[in-house]
């Protein structure tokens, strides 16, 4: 028999932990994915699930079929509770099982972040995961349904008003999808809500729009939202949510649905490291992305607070995450030769928001791009990304509907309201899977 | 202002619900349609969506959508706790909602029964709504990720193992997906699993499979199943089923994934109108499909146990549902001139049934049918029939994926697992519909 083979664990099957998998395929290694869910999610386009657009299924394949032709690569189903750095195991599941470690990539995410209110969850769901994005979609469509129930008009108007926190591109993408889907997919539906006057509030604590993108870009996509009739009001603080209304500053707004895509937090486990951290958790790592003290251990992605040399702190964007996994795995693979370690360095390929229906804007850097053009472009890149080929045919044939007969393919409710507890569970990360 | 028109109140939007409302459309009543979910669910496809191949959203419409073109129909979300005959009003959800009608029609459905072993269910869930169709998948899938865990090779044999009780249609389709899926479709994905060696097992109380159908087709899909690797096992009845094991006679087999598929008891709704009900909770229904002693309320679908004089009892079937309901809305309209009722006369278009791939029944009394032009044919009419152009074309698109590469689209685990307390409440119909 051969020598044991280095044993690398990654954590977290998005795009930080498949890119590094995919580095390691045919070389000398054991590599061992983790993960709490059993599909790799294609976030770009979740809040098209969240309004009821795409089905889940269109944008998440199982992490195991991405990598069934990587035999040198296992993938498990299950959550990472610790790690102990000192004994190079992580600690998984209730029943603590230890798995050791030669290598180890952290790439477990963010959660969004309520700024010390995380009583606000229950009535302002954010947008991370699949479930997430469902009860997004629920609560949209259940208000509807309300609304057709009420007698009186400012009840009905109460269900009509949604409101969404953080001008991020989320924020923008989510506030471009409502008008339409009211306006126009559910026009004939009801008898009694008349959906042309639904109202929808995109509140931004900020100066402006899309922090990230050019200053004349953001102006665009908040005209574009404009003339949507998105109410879009920046430099406004929420003050209090809770079921009937949200506070902006002083002023009360009466609603029954707020989104949140205001705040990020990086999953629990980078913090549990014992590692520096950034305000927002992230675990604040060495320039060839390992954590100080650690070669062996790597935290890559959302999870991570990385810099650039030039560039400076690198986003937290899906082109960094594939980025910084290819980085961190040819960093092992580095190790292995007894060759030294390079620094990562991020390439911007570019910064895309759409806002609703035939409008996007683009920032490229040394040119941008808005309107239809911009629009077609995050069509074709999207489509591109997404993995395998079953779903870029699916999300296109729905796409194709969705544009030419203004109608929702996804409009369905399922599952219960979101207890307190669940949400918080799943807030912090401890969403358990079960033995069935 | 005209006189206030005859107020008809449809509870349920299946496949006799709507039929019902159809028939009523451009006519002068107005049409209440209260279901507890907001769409139609097209169930012939359930064990699809159970099995990974379609998203729920391939098999459901918004029934809103379905009579967007009904402007004196009002669809609205809601479950019907109790009618008050005497009062002629329904009484709806938590807050008691009075509603009043003139006609009543309940098509509410029935839900899985368990033979006086309620407790079984948390075991062995059933399929009737999408819940249980997302909750049998995640189960499905989930046993796999778990054996990939096991370091003993008999537990992960317990976790190949997957008992289907009931060898009629359900039974029988779900039977005839899983080898193909596991030996197929994850044949490459897995590490530790072979999935060559999971073990599907059929149980059927009765002396053969598929009883409504004659005894010659019966035999062939036995002998298809057998030829896919199913262990068909007639005249034995499950003694006991818990987290581990099911008990067939004497005999255990670990398993932790049973899948119910064996009995139907009508929803609760029909047995709290204090009429008469057959064994199965059905209500008894006279010749026009009306309550005995109120002419102006019908029992439709599979709440209902209507005979017709030459047939005999009406099968629980989608075709004899639509006929069902169709026949109650002329009633209505019938009574509206001062016309005679006339009995119900259930027409009988054939019985159909598919094993696995390539492989179907199908029996028109005068002719039958079987393997792949039965296929064929199954895939046509329920194409055909579903309610959407755009569900046609993403059923086709996935049907066309899964038969070309073996592959399923839909492999996604999500939700927690359901708890006793709440499986308990959708089984006996009290899955509650709350506000965001």
């Amino acid at each position: 028999m051969s020598a044991p083979r280095p044993r690398v664990i990654i954590v977290g099957g998005g795009f930080a932990g498949l890119h590094c998998a995919r580095v390691l395929r045919k070389q000398p290694v054991d590599v061992t994915l983790l993960d709490r869910t059993n599909h790799h999610l294609f976030q770009p386009l979740l809040y098209q699930v969240a309004t009821a657009t795409l089905a889940p299924t269109d944008i998440s394949v199982p992490i195991r079929w991405v990598l069934r032709g990587m035999p040198n690569a296992t993938v498990l189903m299950g959550e990472v509770r610790d790690v102990d750095l000192a004994r190079r195991v992580v600690i998984v599941d209730d029943d603590r099982r230890e798995m050791p470690y030669d290598y180890l990539v952290l790439a477990t995410g963010a959660r969004h972040a309520y700024f010390g209110h995380d009583e606000w969850e229950v009535h302002a769901p954010g947008l991370k995961s699949l479930e997430d994005a469902l009860e997004i979609r629920r609560r949209f469509l259940v208000s509807f349904e309300l609304a057709e129930r009420c007698e009186r008009d400012e009840d009905r108007a109460a269900y009509q008003t949604f409101v969404i926190v953080g001008g991020g591109p989320t924020g923008v993408e989510l506030a471009g999808m409502l008008p339409e889907l009211a306006r126009r997919a559910f026009r004939r539906d009801f008898r009694r809500v008349d959906t042309r006057k639904t109202r929808v509030v995109l509140v931004e604590g900020g100066p402006r729009l899309l922090a990230a993108f050019p200053e004349k870009l953001a102006a665009r996509a908040r005209r574009d939202l404009e003339s949507l009739g998105v109410e879009v009001r920046t430099k406004q603080v929420v003050t209090r949510v809770d079921a009937d209304a949200v506070w902006i500053g002083d002023e009360r707004i009466a609603t029954h649905t707020v989104f949140w895509a205001a705040g990020n937090r990086a999953s629990s486990i980078a913090r549990k490291l014992g590692v520096p951290t950034d305000k927002a958790g992230r675990a604040i790592v060495e320039a060839d992305l390992s954590v100080p003290g650690h070669p062996e251990v790597f935290v890559v992605g959302d999870a991570a607070a990385a810099k650039d040399p030039v560039f400076g702190t690198v986003p937290g964007v899906a082109p960094a995450a594939m980025q910084g996994g290819a980085h961190v795995g040819r960093q092992i693979l580095a190790s292995l030769r007894g060759a030294p370690r390079t620094p990562f360095r991020y390439v911007n390929k570019g910064n895309l928001a759409t806002i609703g229906r035939n409008r996007a804007i683009a920032d490229f850097g040394f040119f941008t791009m808005a309107g239809t053009p911009a629009w077609v472009f995050w069509l074709f890149l999207h489509i591109m990304y997404l993995v395998g080929f079953r779903n870029r045919v699916a999300v296109l044939v729905q796409w194709a509907y969705a544009y030419l007969t203004f109608q929702r393919g996804a409009r369905l409710i399922t599952g219960r309201e979101r207890g307190e507890e669940e949400a918080r569970l799943s807030h912090t990360g401890e969403f358990r899977i079960q033995a069935p």
